[in-house]
């Protein structure tokens, strides 16, 4: 049996979300890697070895990967929401290009439901329009260059999804976010909260972004912001097809 | 028994990408409204009526879905991909909007695998930092709103994902959109097509901007545009996470 390894979306939370694709992986995977509470979603079994690890170590635990599937294990990768969107896929790439041979691994990604879409969906369709996903961490790009992809963002009229808008490292950066959108947006644009989707912890709330306080994002968290046309209907957010 | 109005996603192609949610829905249902090829999905069953319908009349068809909600039925409206993303959801809550109660009606959405996530997956990881979507049919909004949005989103270095690249209706304005991202990317940036994906008739080619021609794209294609650090590692098309 040759190794593999599999990146495979979990989704934002509740089981339901999970694509047979990526359960049909799990059920064959000799060894699970991923981040803690990411590995404590998969149910135990014989002749399945866990492997969680901490947070911050993406390309650790993707080398991790490749050596246990070199050893002919069947390895899953797991990440919450998609892989592809600010998660595991990318640090496996990065892995592999260190390696002499890319092609002589058995790789494939498995996509999940990510948190945008979770989050869209349960609001209504707040990202019914063009729109654009950006991660508000500066871990791996300078502070500078989410401030500017704000900006232009404001000014395309994209509507917007923010990942990771808030940590204890960056206690101040998010009401900078805040203060960027409430000029380049208008501060009548409406701003959703969306805590735990899909999980028993979930929380929804809109406000307009002169409403918006920080503290209303913790880590929890996906924020999605309207374009000048979102709007609520009930208790409903979306955003209309057409634009003008 | 009172009606509903579900709103799910059946994902791209691949019935394994379809989520237990959906699929839930759909075994509840006694109606189901969409247009032909995506009601063409479904399994018939007694008790359940299909209503398959043409494209471009999701007004109608959200208002035919309320309709039939407000006379107690269980209707499912399927979309492909994800009803959020340039599909069903927004459509239902424009046709909400000109209902006398809203809060009235028992409606939800369901998130489904759209199309640029299993097209990015299938390809790698273009879409591993921020990025933006857009749909580049001109049917509900001016083509000088979409030029717009192309020259701001190479500034800001969002990878793209466009959806509706090529019609009929507008044969020469892909070619247009290809030059504008020569111009704003450069003529090295990858650009990945992505046809008909996870479906037996899946084709996926890579080439830079500079060889890029519209006849790559049609209908059924799903385009990725990558941002300036996107590369290639073997047979895949990978976006780092760090951007500087």
């Amino acid at each position: 049996m040759t190794g593999r390894v599999t990146v495979a979306g979990l989704g934002p939370g509740d089981d339901r979300l999970v694509t047979e694709e990526v359960r049909a992986a799990i059920a064959e995977a000799t060894d699970i890697v991923g981040y803690i509470p990411y590995v404590a979603r998969i149910a135990p079994r014989d002749g399945l070895s866990l492997h969680p690890s901490d947070n911050r170590v993406e390309l650790d635990r993707a080398n991790h990967a490749l050596d246990l599937a070199g050893a002919g294990r069947r390895v899953v990768v797991v990440s919450s929401g998609d892989p592809g969107v600010f998660a595991m896929a990318s640090a496996v790439f990065e892995a592999l290009e260190a390696r002499p041979d890319p092609d002589a691994h058995d790789i494939r990604v498995l996509p999940g439901i990510t948190a945008m879409l979770a989050a869209a969906a349960r609001l209504g369709a707040p990202l019914g329009h063009d729109f654009c996903a950006i991660n508000l961490s500066d871990n791996l790009k300078p502070w500078e260059v989410i401030e500017k992809r704000l900006r232009l963002a404001a000014e395309a009229g994209f509507a917007m999804a923010f990942y990771n808008p808030r940590s204890r490292s960056r206690p101040h950066s998010f009401a900078r976010v805040l203060d960027i959108l409430r000029d380049g947006c208008g501060g009548e644009t409406l701003i959703s909260f969306a805590r735990a989707v899909t999980t028993p912890e979930e929380e929804l709330r809109t406000v307009t972004l002169a409403e918006a306080v920080p503290e209303m994002a913790d880590m929890r968290t996906l924020v999605i912001v309207g374009n000048r046309d979102t709007r609520r209907i009930g208790r409903w957010v979306y955003t209309p097809r057409r634009a003008g």
